[in-house]
């Protein structure tokens, strides 16, 4: 090991047979923390070839279980996005691709953040749940093209060691460590191909396009490599996406924008990436079909019809589809009013986020409980004019006392005086 | 501590606090191995300023117990040698040093190696040994100006600590922490003041030049730093120093040297390096002046004196300094024979002590067993005229069959048709 240490140290490159022995040695306990994380280090400053991101990918994948979709029929897209806040196109996308037959079988988590993850929002569905079997799961896809299953076995447990380690040794921002720790799992799920979603901008974890883009390269690059159809699109979170940041609004938000009422951003990207996977699940011959056909998808009523199905097969009482308030009601609704006239020119995205958690919309820690019911909803957003008085965003709240949620929202929501031009969408689309 | 690796990582200068927290936790074990080979790493790569390195040297100094050497007289120089092969330095400077006046209170040690430590050299000579309290040892240096005693209380445990751990995740080519490492142990022993002979050619661990100015810039200048008046010498080890490789042949090479008749570039190095222990003990005004007292000992037996009164004190039998056959002999002196004519170009050293060490010189591991009988003695050096037949050294042993080491031998000392220049003896000497 400590020969590999100093090759990697040296900028030599490591073989497939040396990466496997290190990323084995250390998932069964036999190579030390210590070791790998001077490896990491060493990492870190000499980066990692395109072949040695595909190896380390596929030793993590290796490293555990795999999930086995190869009943489902048709090519299993998975979409992934890097993380943001207010970023409801999971919800959107699933039932929106589904619509078109493209099969969505997707395995997901809860975790920590501004808000739920995608199993904690659609709880907000009275009934829905995700205790599924695998078989069942695996025929709902086949049936209705789209189901959600709760995270189980014991996926890429090396990615989970070194994670952990890397958050203690300083090693977590090395982009050849963060391509293949996201790529690797997206394989074992099971994923045929792969639409990546790389955010870019103060709102996300990658502040630059020249990081979000060097990520995207790499990610692309891992699943060509590994015979999985990868492409990425950067697009913006220097704001919020959509106008929802909760778990219930949030919810009503992908109902909106499914029936074609959607904010506008949210709708574009939802359609961006969806014609992605159509296209990479080979049923449109090119992106400008597989637009039309879920633009068609939302028109005819489609998509909407798809979601009601989904959530009905799963328990959920789909007829919070036509009467949103059905969905869990926060007591108190607050209008945060502009103080001033001008142009919203900052909304900091992160600072948001915590102002949603701090209403009860996420969990701090994997203990606390989620309101499923709170949140805010933006009024304004990057660009738009505001006078005095307007509301720039409604908080939703089960107390009343929101005057420290207020403080951060309105250092965070700023203003100018001249006008300002919203921010650009989709920045890049890369597919190799 | 993840704060701190991220810093270094980053380039930024950690503080002597940081220093002292991360050194101090080290050791008690509240900050795991994982992190500090990460941070390790980042040093390889980042390096440290002429600041973190005194603050990490006087961190490791504060790790365990401090030798107190104020009830000797006089100030203490102690010289360090980066290590060779037959480097009787050590054994030639104590005597000759202490015969004109400067304080020398060695620590001394066995250790692995081509052949054995300061100690087991010593031990060559009957009844010698380092059993002595602290009382008796200052006393004895008081008395004689010189004494050695076997290493002995907890001195920088760091150094030991972060060494095993440095030799595990290759991260021990790196200057500030070799500097460092050697420096706190010469500090923790109660150095006063340092000569440092840093080693440079093929048989040292600095292989270049320009390494070996590095590494004795960063001593020095760590010396400086935290009030030790430090000066280094880079002396040539592209070959063997002097003659003799073995314990007992190299305490035979010292009495001669210490007679006056011992090898050219030996008796060279010896006169350079005490000079400036002389120097920094305040005994002469000059380098002249000090080099003109060490020559003086020699001629009027005064070192040879110092050599016998030493031996003696410590229950050695000094009368081997007048009849040398009371050393340990081997059975078998076996010629190695030039296959050819030509001039020396090459005695690869590393490789000659590695057929030392077969012979029995040295140890491979702890547990090993030397025979101090054994050995080699060079009969010429790179730049020597060599008719077919002359002995190219002799090979002193205990068992018959030598082939193997021969074979060893035969292609580590090279050949050539033109005449060659004897290599430079000292490169420069540094002192800031």
């Amino acid at each position: 090991m400590v020969d590999l240490i100093e090759k990697k140290r040296d900028g030599q490159e490591l073989s497939t047979e040396e990466i496997q022995f290190i990323i084995n040695g250390y998932t069964d306990g036999s190579i030390p923390d210590y070791q790998v994380s001077a490896l990491t280090m060493a990492i870190f400053f000499k980066g990692m070839t395109e072949k040695e991101r595909a190896d380390l990918t596929m030793a993590m994948v290796k490293s555990g279980d795999q999930i086995d979709l190869s009943k489902i029929e048709g090519i299993k897209v998975d979409k992934h996005s890097t993380g943001g806040v207010g970023d409801t196109t999971t919800l959107v996308l699933g039932p929106l691709v589904a619509a078109v037959g493209v099969p969505v079988a997707k395995m997901s988590g809860r975790g920590l953040g501004h808000t739920g993850g995608t199993i904690d929002k659609l709880e907000a569905v009275s009934g829905f749940h995700v205790e599924i079997d695998n078989e069942e799961f695996i025929q709902l896809v086949n049936k209705n093209k789209i189901a959600v299953i709760g995270q189980s076995g014991n996926l890429t447990p090396a990615d989970k060691k070194l994670y952990a380690l890397r958050d203690v040794t300083a090693t977590v921002d090395s982009i050849p460590l963060i391509a293949s720790s996201i790529m690797s799992k997206k394989i074992a799920a099971g994923a045929d191909a792969i639409v990546l979603d790389v955010k870019t901008g103060a709102g996300a974890f990658m502040k630059t396009l020249d990081d979000s883009r060097e990520l995207a390269k790499a990610m692309v690059q891992i699943g060509n490599n590994v015979g999985r159809n990868t492409m990425a699109v950067i697009s913006d979170m220097s704001q919020p996406l959509g106008f929802a940041i909760g778990n219930a609004l949030e919810v009503q938000e992908a109902i909106d924008t499914l029936k074609g009422e959607g904010p506008e951003d949210l709708t574009e990207l939802c359609l961006t990436l969806g014609s992605h996977m159509v296209y990479l699940a080979k049923k449109a011959e090119t992106l400008k079909e597989a637009r039309a056909l879920l633009e068609g998808a939302i028109k005819d009523g489609s998509a909407l019809e798809s979601f009601k199905v989904f959530l009905s097969s799963q328990g959920g009482d789909a007829s919070v589809v036509d009467d949103v308030t059905k969905l869990p009601q926060a007591k108190f609704k607050i209008e945060l009013e502009a103080k001033e006239d001008g142009y919203v020119s900052e909304i900091v995205a992160d600072e948001i986020g915590t102002a949603a958690m701090l209403l009860g919309a996420g969990r701090a820690t994997k203990e606390s409980q989620i309101d499923l019911a709170v949140g805010l909803v933006l009024r304004k957003k990057i660009g738009d004019k505001v006078q005095k008085g307007d509301s720039l965003l409604t908080i939703h709240s089960n107390f009343e006392d929101v005057s420290e949620v207020k403080d951060i929202l309105y250092s965070n929501i700023r203003l100018a005086k001249d006008a300002i031009e919203a921010p650009v969408l989709i920045h890049e689309e890369i597919t190799e």
